[in-house]
């Protein structure tokens, strides 16, 4: 028989081992006492090589740092605590993985049965803590040196892992229970013990006839794609292929990354113009639409779709259908990359004075931005971000930065990827995110953030103190909630600092210096863009402070502005016809 | 037909009427969209009385504000938020509460049906989010203005609002769905429009003949009371008149709040006497143990009661049975006053003897501890508190301090009141909750807290900055995890910084400017003793800087100090017969 302390070692170190044949390479760690076997044995095995590893005390911060490193890999990342309320604070962040399909393996250790349920301390019910939230659930055996146990724990451990990364990805819980004592054996030297599962990729297609029929309806009107969040971050290659080969152009929202490179065809004006025009002019009206992504940033947008201007056609390669405008008419339940490269149109002539019509009113609307967004407030942080960055990777807040990016991120020539967290569009957690998503991010990279997010999850700076990171964060302080003086509430001006505007009054330059990131109060346009243009290594945080009425009444204006524009645009196209 | 603002507004102001009319007084709000004609209107009817409001940003530390609020209260807190993440960072609080059996109200408002599990944005599935961490779940209707649903849903809030109270006490959920226009009727006055359904309290009693058949039974040999902690904060009156009567020792926990008052029958140094004896000496074995309140802090208590040294009576008003030593033999379902107004015993001549006997140790321990706690250290800092302070609330972080205070806090004449978030021992949340603890509390307020928990709840701090505290918190910054140093992993040494210490390096005096908060840094004996009693109003925090290996060698030291004092305490005893 082997001693309790071996027993633990190699059924741990056979877990582990199972992670790594599924190719997690990517560790966070929540310190705690009952995971303690596993944090050990998982830090010999990184010290090998075989992981990276992070640890974390806040576990909130540490579920976003180890979502923000799957977001960006497309890998999953383990994430590992102790039993108690630990596992209970990775929750808003297994619900955003969930939502925005990131592969995310939560290994929560627990008390032994019997210590289940019978008011033993700190132990919590961990059976199915995170409910529908998860993609799925293993409570794991004891540690146990049986040979069919071994067989059981590589094969179902592996499965689940695999399960997270099937589509739609998500995140997966694993409950292990562990006795005292906890302490493995580290002279034991870790070796791959696990027999490796390959999964077989497999790839979903129309049946010819189906594509064929298709193919005809396609070809019969104008075509527009709508173009929502990816959560692959593709390089979209066919699909760009296939627009320029059939003058499609691509209403791209900030993050179907297709506001960069040299394509021509991808529009960022939709959310104004749909807010702002009630008939779309005859010109820009599409006759079909191809729907690919996730829901879309602009509301006025998915308000347009919903009136079911026409024919959707939506690809949808996690067949999930979440489409909250419901609107489809036909759903397309194979990958993006597998139909542009394999649709073939014969389209009418009409399709590329439609695709002129949207280009022109591209270029017209760049030219409007370059008129009015020459100060620096919160509407032209994203534009200028647009024009003076070269290539770089911008992790941008819920709430008015994302929708500001949506407006005012023009398209760029250069390598931009831009990230948010728009599984839940939570405000939480976005600075252990974004630290997470740059990990082994070469180009430049920001966060753009308000004050009320940057406040939310301020104890994710902590991971900066304790790992090298270059990270220029972009705080809008605006000194509270900036969305809220743009709806209803905002008249209801007996409850509204109370209720929304919730002043924090943060002394963000006292912040940094806590953290010791380099500060710099930004007043001026110029400013701007000398520190972005030369982001210092580490962590900086650039403190922009811009008042909320103004910033309403500014956005208010600019919407005015526009519409005025593109009445005009079109009063004059008009009388030239 | 009435107008959808007329619908929404009158729905909510029933739903708040209901939870009026079952005696909530409390609400802490965590601002957001969704969840706006809830907020508006508590407002309003808290302007007229009806409520005291507390807004906060972070949920994470709003719940356990509202924990902390419920916790001393002995009243339910009602808790809102809006709809997404926002919901999954109450989680930990409401793990805490139903463990602690704390009435906490959830009430997360939801996007309605139609956007549900569509994709649509900021929409996480709220549906029995909390699984098995709530006590009940509640989905409630959309805002109608059906008689039926109004009946309904005054009705089913009273009622649930009631099971959060019963016992055990614990935390529930209530989610609401609501459509745009999200804005109430801020003119129309709330009225109190909800029946007020009474719910009667009950009494469970043993039979007479159990009764008479118990009390033959307890009355055949040496009788000692266990006293866990206590979750009702009660002043155990009856049970102090039957332990003189009877001349019963009480081991008595930190949190069963019998270390105060004028009462020498309180024992403080059973966790320090089963950690180093192996065979309790003859003169202090016990024949019979009556158990009251929940899991004791003290481990090497716990694993004593797990040797059944004798018949274990446990007095169980919540009929769970939470007794992880799972040595119970005889279960009394009935309240303590109950019981200790109601059991009479005729105890042996021995019971006496068996008394003093206790009395004399725990006499002999105290001066022990005025011998050897003398300087400041973090085996001090309780004992300091302990005869220094007159009358006080002070709560207690888990981990370290608890344990301390379970060692090193002596009895004391004075109005004291220990607390600590002892459902699942979790070291997060605790700021907020000392500060729910303390709002309504005259004495002055102190948390004694190590500098992990200190950091992973220093979002809770900005509440400071809003509402009026008077909280001194002393901080015990050994800089990491100090508790790790007393296990095993201590010797893992390649690892130990890394994944257990976990120094953050938190500049205490940083922090403190942040949120404007009183600091001094406390280098001796004489200056903390100046410094607790005197405290200063508003937030305080008094930072004490201890090292971990150092003050694991202390508590080293202390314990075969005591081992060696208790052995010669009854060698002597033993030479004198």
């Amino acid at each position: 028989m082997s001693n309790p302390t071996q027993v633990l070692t190699d059924y741990i170190n056979l877990m582990i081992a199972s992670f790594h044949q599924q190719n997690i390479r990517q560790v966070v760690i929540a310190p705690g006492s009952r995971s303690t076997p596993v944090a050990l044995l998982l830090a010999q095995a990184a010290k090998r090589g075989h992981f990276q590893l992070y640890v974390d005390v806040d576990e909130r911060s540490a579920a976003f740092f180890a979502l923000g490193m799957a977001k960006k890999s497309q890998r999953p990342t383990l994430l590992l605590c102790t039993s108690g309320t630990a596992a209970a604070n990775f929750f808003p962040a297994i619900c955003e993985a969930k939502l925005s399909h990131i592969p995310l393996i939560v290994l929560t250790t627990d008390r032994p049965p019997e210590l289940t349920n019978v008011g033993a301390p700190q132990a919590i019910d961990q059976n199915r803590l995170y409910g529908d939230q998860v993609k799925s659930f293993l409570q794991l055996p004891l540690p146990d040196a049986q040979p069919d146990v071994h067989t059981y724990v590589a094969f179902a451990v592996q499965r689940i892992v695999a399960a997270s990364l099937a589509a739609p990805a998500g995140p997966v819980h694993l409950n292990l229970p562990l006795r005292k004592p906890l302490m493995p054996d580290l002279t034991s030297r870790y070796v791959q013990t696990a027999v490796k599962i390959e999964f077989s990729k497999t790839q979903t297609q129309l049946t010819p006839a189906a594509l064929a029929a298709l193919q005809l309806k396609l070809s019969q009107g104008k075509l527009l794609i709508v173009a929502g969040p990816t959560t692959s971050l593709e390089q979209h290659q066919p699909l760009l292929t296939f627009a320029k080969r059939y003058h499609v152009p691509i209403l791209a929202d900030p993050l179907s990354q297709l506001r960069q490179g040299t394509n021509d065809l991808s529009i960022t004006c939709s959310d104004l113009v749909f807010k702002t025009t009630k008939a779309l002019p005859a010109a820009l009206k599409p006759d079909l639409i191809l729907r690919i992504g996730t829901t879309m940033v602009s509301a006025a947008l998915g308000q347009w779709l919903a009136t079911r201007p026409c024919p959707i056609y939506y690809i949808d390669p996690n067949q999930r259908l979440d489409d909250y405008t419901k609107a489809t008419t036909t759903q397309l339940p194979v990958s993006e990359n597998w139909f542009f490269e394999n649709c073939q149109l014969q389209m009418p002539p009409a399709q590329r004075q439609f695709s002129l019509a949207w280009q022109q009113l591209q270029q017209h609307y760049q030219h409007w931005l370059s008129q009015h967004l020459t100060t620096l407030d919160e509407a032209s942080v994203p534009y200028f971000m647009s024009q003076h960055l070269s290539s770089s990777q911008i992790f941008i807040s819920n709430s008015m930065p994302i929708r500001d990016f949506d407006n005012f991120f023009a398209p760029n020539k250069g390598n931009f990827t831009l990230l948010c967290n728009r599984g839940a569009n939570g405000i939480d957690g976005v600075i252990s995110t974004a630290l997470g998503t740059s990990l082994h991010e070469q180009r430049p990279n920001f966060l753009v953030t308000g004050d009320l997010a940057f406040f939310h999850d301020m104890n994710g700076l902590m991971l900066t103190t304790r790992y090298r990171f270059n990270l220029t964060i972009i705080l809008i302080n605006n000194n509270g909630g900036g969305i809220f003086s743009f709806l209803p509430q905002a008249k209801a001006t007996a409850y509204f600092e109370t209720l929304f505007g919730t002043p924090q009054n943060l002394d963000v330059a006292a912040v940094s210096q806590l953290y010791h990131a380099n500060y710099q109060l930004i007043t001026s346009k110029s400013a701007f863009e000398t520190a972005i243009s030369q982001p210092q290594s580490g962590l900086t945080i650039l403190e922009i402070k811009t008042d909320r009425p103004q910033n309403t009444k500014r956005h208010q204006q600019l919407t005015q502005s526009w519409q005025r524009e593109m009445e005009q645009f079109y009063a004059t196209a008009a009388s030239k016809k």
